[in-house]
């Protein structure tokens, strides 16, 4: 049984989310201070992104699964430089009363497998016949994170799935790190009902160790952007640093190029973030196991009719998920109930209704109709399909809502100070962005990338005025 | 490119299966000292046994998968005694640089989940309409295993499912744990073509907490054991140990009954050493992506024309995952390494046999035939399914060989310096255990569930002449 939601989205955004998220059942806070438990609500949900992914994504870039091991060395870790530094402060290692022959070397608990990954490609790659060489592993990466932590979003273990590609050429490389990054944007689309910003890190924000990173973020209704997804072009670094080569067609020996991508279960809380609302949780129908929830609504004197057409009806619609709520409670009971965990449709079988062959039914944010029974299956999967319409452009007008773009100073001030993006011109150096931070609170989300060529050559920073990198998104995050 | 084995089965079984592993590009050793990568060949295999749980088993027990945290608080590890006790030598916890408010309490790395599951059952469960209440996680574990590691079959980290269920009643529980045993045997043999024993442990070698363990167990070629998959009775002591109780239909309050189930990538190891041969890698084909290569014949002169129709053909064969071997190297290299590699199906296509519109058939543990490129397609489901039928067939004649029974102590002793399994009537109780493993260097691995019960009242231990449990597998273990 689902509980009442006592706070609202527009009042307290957090506190509103955690409500939703624990009261739907979709997750709660695991035993250790940081961490989920991904109920069977939940899970299903990161199952559907991999079956996304096993479906439209791996195959098509001809990826493999693969599974490499919790701990890395911890001085596999220290080799690139940059990354080390990049992920000290998240790091956990193991400790255990084991006394080991070879102990004195730490095992970290992987936060990202870079390192581990580029190992194993040194032993396996001989030839460039082998090239490109592209895996993909689900797993649970750990991040000693000393913030606040958030169901979702911010957590000391989640569950991911990340790519490494190693090729012959920088080309290569740059174009399915790019192609990735779009990937994820259709995914979100799709199977999310999730529009999102694309758009390159800025210097300060890449990835510890790449050369250039794709993202993709999603805004929350308080303005805030959540980092959805990344896809890095890794460069030679890495593999360098941990010395790989393989044996060129021209009998050379080279370095190979890398890449890296990943999406983790972050995307799941964005989702229910951007489009629940105050009576509770509200799901794109893809991520919903059971999206018919039919109520029964009898008296006394024709409740096993009832009852029995409710089953039957159960049945008919089983590729729905659907279920009959047969317990002993209120129409009004049940109704808030499907509201809170999300069901997208309800069905209200009663006896008046029977009698024209028909039933009630009502989308989880669309009005009570009447429908003719022999028109109910087909329906229903309209019905759903326009859930996920509705939703994608309801968040995409919010997206677009939340988005200024400032020509000046003054627009970015102003833009900033009413909570929302501001799209600007900027240097992207470094010493420029920490700057921007602190004065005004807000770091940058990424470099848009739809900008052309001959704008950008004329582009100056709004703060600077040096020549500007791009249009930048500057905006606070989760 | 696959290597030449340089150990033969039945000289070093373990040196042998090593080789196999690494050579076959299945696995690898990862780089900390105990745990292993799956390549992409092995993850494979992995991925088809998760395939198969979610057809076949999971919906048929109404199963819902969700996810726990690898982290629990070593407080809840302590709850219930005997599980503590058994698990106490291989944990691992988490070390950090993080000052926690709340720390004090180690975070321990899951070596199995019951702790942190009934205690989320215990914040889910209100009402016995609730129960049954069943879910399963695939997730990786972690034993800091103080033995000699080996590839798949002990490491400090591996891959598992775990089913955990509650139930209202005692009955409940004991027939979906025995259910649950024989699902697995199912598995083995129409997945892994692998026959097990089935029984239950002893009270010596019973779960950590559980009132019964039920087992199955393969034989490998050198007569040792592996525990393949068990199922377990918890009864209500983690319930009671975590204060979880439900309302009952009578309106008292009543502690619900427990069972867990699992197995792990073990299975894998297992099946590769019991199919393999001196020759590399034999698996059965449904664990295969690649189930079919085709390897060209060709001469200066018709090169061109048997590529093109090589290719055609794999085009053709694509539902077999066929692939050309299209190297420059020869023949006799190809076929070695198709067998080092265990691929199921090779196809020779030559000038003289396309001719007679015929190519070359090699099952990997079979003879060549000649196959009418018309007749291809079904004579290779025809090849493949007999490949399943015969590595069941052998393995099955082995275990049956490898099994025999003693009605007394000399027989025991005989069969035992044969390297062989015993099954012999026994008193089951620990202290007797202790003292057979003790003089005879061998533990018992399960008691046989299939002795009729008139049998079982007559039966006297061949050790101690006390009533006997049963007949009881005796024999060392992986």
């Amino acid at each position: 049984m689902a509980q009442e939601l006592t706070v609202k989205k527009q009042d307290d955004v957090a506190g509103w989310y955690e409500q939703i998220v624990l009261k739907s059942q979709i997750a709660e806070f695991g035993d250790v201070k940081g961490t989920i438990i991904l109920r069977p609500r939940g899970y299903y949900m990161w199952e559907q992104v991999q079956k996304y992914f096993e479906k439209h994504i791996l195959p098509a870039h001809n990826v493999e699964n693969a599974y490499f091991p919790l701990f890395i060395p911890e001085s596999y870790f220290a080799r690139e430089a940059t990354h080390a530094e990049g992920f000290a402060p998240e790091l956990a290692w193991v400790a255990t009363a084991a006394k080991d022959d070879d102990a004195g070397e730490r095992a970290i608990l992987r936060p990202t497998s870079e390192t581990a990954i580029v190992a194993a490609f040194g032993r396996w790659l001989r030839n460039y016949r082998q090239l490109p060489l592209k895996v993909n592993q689900w797993a649970n990466v750990v991040r000693w994170e000393v913030k606040q932590t958030k169901l979702f979003l911010r957590g000391r273990e989640f569950l991911w799935q990340e790519g490494h590609c190693a090729y012959q050429t920088n080309d290569e490389c740059e174009t399915e790190s790019r192609e990735m990054i779009f990937e994820y944007v259709k995914l979100c689309k799709e199977l999310l009902a999730l529009p999102v910003i694309v758009g390159q890190k800025t210097e300060n924000e890449k990835f510890a160790g790449a050369v250039k990173t794709f993202t993709i973020e999603a805004i929350m209704p308080d303005g805030k952007a959540v980092q959805m997804g990344t896809s890095h072009n890794l460069g030679q670094g890495f593999m360098k640093a941990f010395g790989v080569e393989y044996m060129g067609a021209d009998e050379q020996l080279h370095t190979p190029y890398y890449s890296s991508w990943g999406v983790s279960t972050r995307l799941l809380g964005a989702t229910i973030m951007v489009h629940s609302d105050d009576s509770g949780l509200i799901l794109p129908p893809l991520l919903v196991k059971r999206q018919v929830v039919i109520i029964p609504m009898s008296h006394k004197n024709n409740r096993e009719f009832i009852m029995a057409k409710s089953f039957e009806l159960a049945q008919s619609l089983c590729a729905f998920g659907a279920y009959v709520d047969e317990r002993d409670q209120s129409m009004g009971f049940k109704l808030h109930d499907a509201e809170v965990l999300g069901v997208p449709i309800v069905l209200i079988v009663g006896g008046k209704e029977l009698e024209s062959h028909s039933v009630t039914l009502k989308p989880r944010d669309g009005e009570k109709c009447l429908v003719p029974l022999d028109e109910l299956s087909g329906r229903i999967t309209d019905e759903l399909d326009e859930l996920h319409m509705r939703l994608y452009q309801r968040a995409e007008a919010v997206l677009r809502e939340r988005i200024e773009t400032a020509q000046t100073l003054d627009d970015f001030k102003r833009i900033i100070g009413a909570g929302k993006l501001a799209l600007a011109p900027f240097s992207g150096e470094i010493a420029d962005e920490v700057h921007v931070e602190a004065t005004y609170g807000v770091g940058t989300r990424c470099i848009a990338l739809d900008t052309p060529v001959a704008e950008l050559v004329e582009l100056k920073c709004i703060f600077t005025g040096k020549p500007a990198v791009g249009y930048v998104y500057f905006g606070k995050s989760y």
